[in-house]
């Protein structure tokens, strides 16, 4: 299922992404509370709902507008892209470098992102396969991550190169308002098989830059779990975006930052096209 | 004024501290509530209510346990500490290290600290002081930084420092659950002249071990809050914590780490003592 959040009659609502249209969820307050409290019955009620919109009427926004906590990050994780960013790689003290992204507002499918070249020209794209957590968890079992997992969606870590390596942590350059984006839905962990190999890929302007598979991240969605559930407790709605691959701007000689009036597309196999326009 | 957060018959209620016992603000849901949205005229009613309960009958937690986002922290931000921590300091290209921390649940004063040694035995304090946002800003003008401030706090920074240095980004040593400690109170700006020129330490089991001054900060609270509100908009009841001086544990030959039973103090002139016991 994909479930989305929308605009309709300038309200948010959330619900079904369908063929014939939208499955309104009036039901829930919003996609935390439907991620929190819905249960079996309530996915069957959605099967014979004739409560449904059609797409053209509704504007559809992130998911997640305003989340829980930070988004939890984690950075360097596809071995092609430590090359490219730092030209070496030591894999016996290899460590995932989790940072977090802050966002008042997390724009979606779509939506215009107003590019902050007045801070830092070098903007930079990175197309990422994101967790959404489905349950309260800590010292989560390797065999037991999928059962904490509500499903996934594909996330833009928008990049201010010079402020995130200027100010040693890569907080500042990486939470700058609007830079992160998620969308265009959540589509529900059923769909997918697991462990997860799924193609990931980015699009600048239609062109191809980043060409991956989630099979060649160092950790893998259960790895980046267990680990980070042994230290923090998970909460449902928590966001958790698990890396990009090679091909982001500041990867190629010289780099390809983004410029205004640039199109981004995000795309990761089985979810779809994340699309968005610098201004 | 002294806003506390406490436990009164089981429930989270909000308060006024004086020496003749607690005013209760029962019109507030909770302190961002407070923040947000209470009035000049609250203040008035406040002055005349006869609502006081006794400190003995309540047990005081964190003024804010569950914040709006990640707590803002602005790393190696006194000269001395980053002196103990690198050996080196390039004051010419001088960038703050803005990172965050996540906490389900910020522990308040008196409150155990269950200590990780399982994950990483070198556990260290860093005393801070905390500013807490008054109201949502961008673009924060210099002459305008105290309008958008709410009060002060102190924040005990807890870190685990193995998995600090190891993960390259500092996120996950430093968001260890029970890890973000603040209290006892949010004392409002009012009560402190600027530019703020106040005593900072810690002790540990009655051993100062930092004991500076907030003018040593190398970013001073304006300087912190200009740079981040023209990245980020900052929202009422957001933490930002100001650094720590030198004297952590880390910083000593050999390093004096937290062990089970330690109690460590960290003291705020003009805010008080966070007193608690590691276990």
């Amino acid at each position: 299922m994909k479930i989305i959040n929308y605009l309709y009659k300038e309200r948010e609502e959330i619900g079904i992404y369908t063929p014939k249209g939208i499955i309104r969820l009036e039901k829930f307050k919003d996609m935390i509370d439907f991620i929190k409290n819905a249960k079996e019955e309530d996915f069957e009620d959605i099967k014979k709902s004739t409560n449904i919109i059609d797409k053209s009427k509704v504007k559809i926004i992130s998911p997640i507008t305003r989340p829980i906590h930070d988004i939890i990050c984690a950075g360097k994780n596809y071995r092609d892209h430590i090359l490219e960013m730092d030209d070496f790689i030591d894999m016996e003290n290899f460590k995932l470098s989790y940072f977090s992204k802050r966002a008042s507002y997390i724009l979606g499918d779509g939506e215009e992102i107003k590019g902050r070249f007045d801070l830092d020209d070098n903007i930079d794209y990175e197309s990422e396969l994101a967790i959404i957590i489905g349950k309260e968890g800590k010292n989560i079992k390797r065999e037991e991550v999928i059962d904490y997992i509500f499903g996934f969606s594909i996330f833009n870590d928008l990049s201010s190169r010079k402020i995130q390596m200027a100010h040693n942590q890569w907080f500042l350059g990486k939470s700058i308002d609007n830079y992160s984006i998620m969308g265009p839905w959540i589509v529900t962990k059923d769909e997918f098989t697991f462990p997860l190999e799924i193609n990931i890929q980015s699009k600048v302007n239609g062109e191809i830059r980043q060409d991956s598979n989630t099979k060649h991240m160092i950790q893998g969605i259960e790895d980046i779990i267990v680990e980070l559930s042994s230290h923090i407790t998970l909460e449902p709605g928590d966001i958790i975006s698990t890396g990009t691959p090679a091909g982001v701007g500041m990867g190629f000689t010289p780099p390809k930052y983004l410029k205004e009036g640039d199109t981004v597309e995000c795309i990761v196999e089985g979810i779809g096209v994340l699309k968005n326009k610098i201004i």
